[in-house]
């Protein structure tokens, strides 16, 4: 099993912890999204994965899948042993709409490729394009602590007390948020299912500081 | 059955296609997304779904659900027979693959609010709202025709021969790409697929000029 990823992407993070969890090794094949204009971007990666973005997984099956949520639901089907969807299906669907929250409606919008194209085709500032990013980082965040509020479904996790997809969506988000002064103090819910998950040593395996590529 | 939906909504359209296409009957509950300054904003909205977005189901077990791929997966889940996901690990991770390059990386930069945003915030013109708009949507299907012609699985359909989620998203994005004025042509097979679809009474009673409240 090999993981193209990159220690700061969230998308890959989210991987990474799942892959933890569930107890799957794998080699970690870094693509450097800044290093030569961005590694993603070469051919010789879009032959791997046509979007360009990370993360990508190839089993030793040779099956080859991007999209971070995707590859989340492709080692549930593949290794259900330590599962991380709800037994029922309400409970499924209340997951996966919280990681899609943020993979989806949040994550997306502080993408490279789009930060970069709010500083150079709409020509903004750098301030202007950090603001761009704490906007829909928080609104993520938000609209994130607003439903679990709205579920009453939270333990010791974002549902119960096990790690689902959720909490692998959310913790790498709130790194995000961190490294981008978001003030979290409005996510109180967040904060505390985060500290939970870092006890854990899956999630600690796959913060971007243990990676092979950190920097 | 309640499905809380805008007629020109892509998100609301990829769910009412999933709804057809396995047969379930629903109320549908209009939210005008720009009349009263945009309905999904009100409160009386926010109380069902805190992500102030179309779609939400609520179901007849008092399940409600946010996030267009949380409910088709939920459909999927409940309501087994007519699958719109391929019965191998291998081709859902697919499916789902695709499905998320519309839906997490190329939609969710085209949404009002962002359009709003880049409006007002960054005070750019309509024009280069338009471009915008254009160049993800543009951006989403470049992509999902390069991960058909590397999966070389797409038959009628965008996965062999029986429509899956991955064309519930497609349709409804390129009914946008229309809407504004992309350029199709580098995209022959969904073109080709796109009309596959338009035969289906499913894809027929679920366009957005067929609803209850389109304009």
């Amino acid at each position: 099993m090999k993981l193209y990823t990159y220690f700061r992407s969230s998308a890959a993070y989210r991987v990474r912890i799942a892959l933890a969890l569930k107890g799957i090794a794998y080699e970690a094949v870094p693509v450097h999204l800044l290093r030569g204009g961005g590694e993603q971007l070469a051919d010789a990666y879009r032959q791997v994965n046509p979007s360009a973005l990370v993360p990508t997984l190839e089993d030793d099956n040779g099956v080859v899948i991007g999209q971070s949520l995707a590859i989340l639901e492709y080692l549930e089907d593949t290794h259900p042993a330590t599962p991380l969807l709800p037994a029922d299906a309400a409970g499924r669907a209340h997951v996966r709409e919280l990681a899609l929250t943020l993979v989806a409606d949040s994550h997306p919008l502080g993408n490279l490729r789009v930060l970069k194209y709010v500083k150079g085709e709409l020509g903004q500032s750098e301030d202007t394009k950090l603001a761009w990013q704490r906007h829909w980082l928080h609104a993520g965040l938000a609209t994130f602590e607003a439903m679990l509020a709205r579920a009453g479904s939270s333990g010791t996790y974002c549902h119960g007390d096990q790690p689902t997809l959720a909490d692998c969506c959310l913790v790498p988000h709130l790194f995000s948020a961190r490294r981008f002064d978001v003030d979290l103090a409005p996510f109180p819910a967040l904060v505390r299912i985060d500290a939970a998950c870092a006890q854990l040593p899956a999630f600690q395996v796959a913060h971007p500081s243990r990676q092979p590529d950190a920097e």
